[in-house]
């Protein structure tokens, strides 16, 4: 420790930890300490610089962090969050490239309901493991969220109203068929927000897009809609969202699925905030419209100060028929706690997070 | 670089470099540059936020450094030294989860002897080849100077008194069991230090527990005692410790050992300081009464200023019969390094270590 | 982000980032998002403490980032830049040892013609593959860039002189040998560095040796000397630079090459700079003669601000015969975009490049 003169780049983070206690049909139940309950646990770089006529130039470099386990800065499976550096210009707007964060990313995080959007979350949960649990989806469903090569664009505010779009090149020869579903040909969002006063409300077009070697298996497309709203009552804040998903392997359609949320945050001090939300599954696919699933979330936070937050929660996913629907993967203590088929699995975890 | 308005993190740090010439019985010598002499090579983040009534948030990122070779934050063996969030408060105590150094961490490097407390220590080298470097009782050993998924408390200070215990639940699911020993199940510390004037001494009982496979091996156990005291003469302050430690595979004695070590350092200059150190390792094991092991050190460190510090050591290891330990293994160079059974093994090394 | 009191350490980097055309015969085109066009993205930490008597402490710890992709800090192929602390002194000079950039990093920096020294310079890309592109040569090549376990003493300057002398222990045995190329076993660089006014030239001898095992090939050697030189005429500055180069297999002559270089710079606005380059490959070993390459380079740099940079590029690769040169390698992006021998390879390139 000393003194700077540096004016350049902030560093900021969240560093997040919770002890849980996790069950699954048809497994031991776990105990453990966690890394990021509330909010990924993470450390950044940032700046901006004025570029004179309202532009300025910004950077970001920001690393997930596994803080209860033996992992450097951005190492294992949480690596770069997002890396980029762009224009931003107050009437015009800002562009970015590098690795991005989607627009589905900020527009899932306003409205989903509970504690954070991670491992006590039950739409993340429903979100990450929907399709049943197919791992290629996954993997396509994750290059929504953050992806590489991308080039994004963000409109200033107009009275409340702003939208974006985002495009990733993937990382491969344009054209060129890869043997691995592990890269992305291509991404493409587009997404818009309404905020005034107690409304909020925003929309997101997310589509991805896989070729992959003839050898290999055949394309992969996604295409989903996300669209959650929030009002604020003052005693309450309700937040509502509805998701409809179609993906298509080799042309033909191989998932279809809506996912619902409500929630519901409830300020009962000035530090405190019951937090629920109930969020439904419901495939439409072929052969597995019975594997519906439910996961509901009950939860309370408390503001130790402005940057330290104190939270509990305990969060349920039940499976019919066979579906396969699990809790958000995060962490090693989570490996193995997949339920049975048609079964439940549940967190209850309580934690302390700390922005710097 | 420019300038900052930044409260929340601080960063600090070491970079450590020293030239060393390496020997060993049936192997060619070494010369090289390698990191970490005094001080392991590190960079780390770390903040505290008043939260009023006396409490505190504390935060710490720590990442180890190779800064001889081409890695990077917290890469390869260096990984994180330790990442915890916690509260702390004056008359309460301090409690922090996380990725942490144990109790048995601080307590050794407050009275180990020699230049400190890696590749040139006595102490250091025999602790961790204890038990004639059988693999799986290493890892054990490592667990409880830093453990995963841990817990931990510390008193506030009382007259110069204070105590402290520590939990790991390890990496898995409670009562599960593992494939490998890489994963402990649990580690369990309780220690306490006092500090008076020029008198100081510390005690940590270590117990670290490792449910294995029946089809991988037996379970493994290890028990720790280490005792340090220190009295600093004005002239010269003498340090002394005495660890006895005992193993055990699938319920049978599968080691015991103790480790005796006393150290002398001699301020000759206002800057510079004279530091000694003999260490012996007496195996009490069945088979290995006669594998015993001594290494000692003399070196010399000389204050550049508060923050950089000159060192030198001479360090050897000597063992006894068909004892196989070695000097603290560190750096790319020490490659192979190790003496043939019953064989010796010495380091000179010279260098500057520099925080910030 | 806050505030913050602290003069040990500063923090610094580039975030780069460029959308690129590739094109190489026999292969499709590529489109992409690309880390460091003008500069490699990094982060770094660097420090001096003033000691007293002129001396002071220095410290520098940088890794290279691919801010495209989800890599973290210091991951991959861009890891440690370099990590070393070290003695400064007016009068004496600079002694640093660690992970180091070697002299010829420098000195081929400081008269590189074009936009940057990396992806879009045809010098970057001629040395890069020259002996026709033998990995282990390649290999060695690299080990002058930046080595590990290195030491380095830079003279104070003389009236616009300073010179220069590194040299790398390598990562093993002295004496010892390898079985792999990757680790070097020494490398030795000599430099001279001149600048007055309008004038400056540079020069450095380097000498990479790598012993291998009889089992796996021949000891390897590399015997480089690079001369460059500049003059700014104000309207147009000129660089020029030769390098000649020979390399050794089990003491027979396996690679031998020159490389010209010549390049313009010229100021169009108080902002804008057209720079252009034209490299030459010459092989001339035994079996090769005929396999030499050309590139050159047409770009231009817009500085928005100091710190912030747009550019933008066209370079191309034309290889004779069976010669098989190719553009600088960097990013995911270019995999697989090696011409067919003889075969020619383009990119075309347009970024921003922002120093913190």
């Amino acid at each position: 420790g000393g003194a700077f003169a540096q004016s350049n780049v902030s560093i900021y983070g969240i560093v997040d930890l919770y002890g849980a206690h996790r069950t699954a049909d048809n497994a031991r139940a776990q105990n453990g300490v966690d890394s990021g309950g509330l909010a990924t646990s993470r450390i950044g770089f940032k700046g901006e610089e004025a570029l004179g006529n309202g532009l300025s130039a910004v950077f970001t470099l920001e690393y997930g962090l596994d803080v209860d386990k033996n992992t450097g800065v951005g190492a294992t499976a949480h690596m770069a969050r997002q890396q980029f550096v762009g224009l931003k210009s107050g009437s015009l707007g800002t562009l970015v490239a590098g690795r991005l964060q989607g627009l589905s990313y900020y527009t899932v995080a306003a409205f989903a309901g509970g504690v954070g959007g991670g491992p006590l979350s039950p739409l993340a949960s429903l979100q990450t493991s929907a399709n049943n649990g197919t791992a290629t989806v996954g993997a396509l469903q994750a290059s929504i969220t953050r992806f590489n090569n991308g080039i994004a664009y963000t409109s200033p505010n107009f009275a409340g109203f702003d939208f974006g779009a985002a495009y990733s090149f993937g990382n491969r020869a344009s054209g060129a068929e890869a043997t691995t579903a592990d890269t992305r040909d291509s991404v493409y969002e587009l997404g818009a927000n309404y905020k005034n006063g107690p409304i909020a409300a925003g929309y997101v077009f997310s589509r991805a897009v896989d070729k992959l070697l003839a050898g290999g298996s055949d394309d992969l497309k996604l295409n989903a809609h996300f669209l959650g709203a929030s009002y604020d009552f003052g005693l309450a804040k309700l937040k509502a969202s509805f998701q409809t998903q179609k993906n298509e392997t080799g042309g033909s359609e191989s998932g279809k699925f809506d996912i619902w949320q409500l929630g519901v945050d409830v300020p009962v001090t000035a530090a405190g905030t019951i937090r629920a939300a109930y969020v439904a599954y419901n495939d439409k696919f072929d052969t597995r419209k019975a594997d519906d699933a439910k996961s509901w979330t009950v939860g309370y936070t408390h503001a130790l100060s402005k940057r330290t937050t104190a939270y509990a929660a305990y969060t349920v996913v039940r499976n019919d028929n066979n579906a396969g629907l699990k809790l958000f993967g995060s962490g090693d203590t989570v490996t193995g706690m997949a339920p049975v088929a048609g079964g439940d699995s549940s967190v209850i975890g309580c934690g302390v997070s700390h922005a710097f």
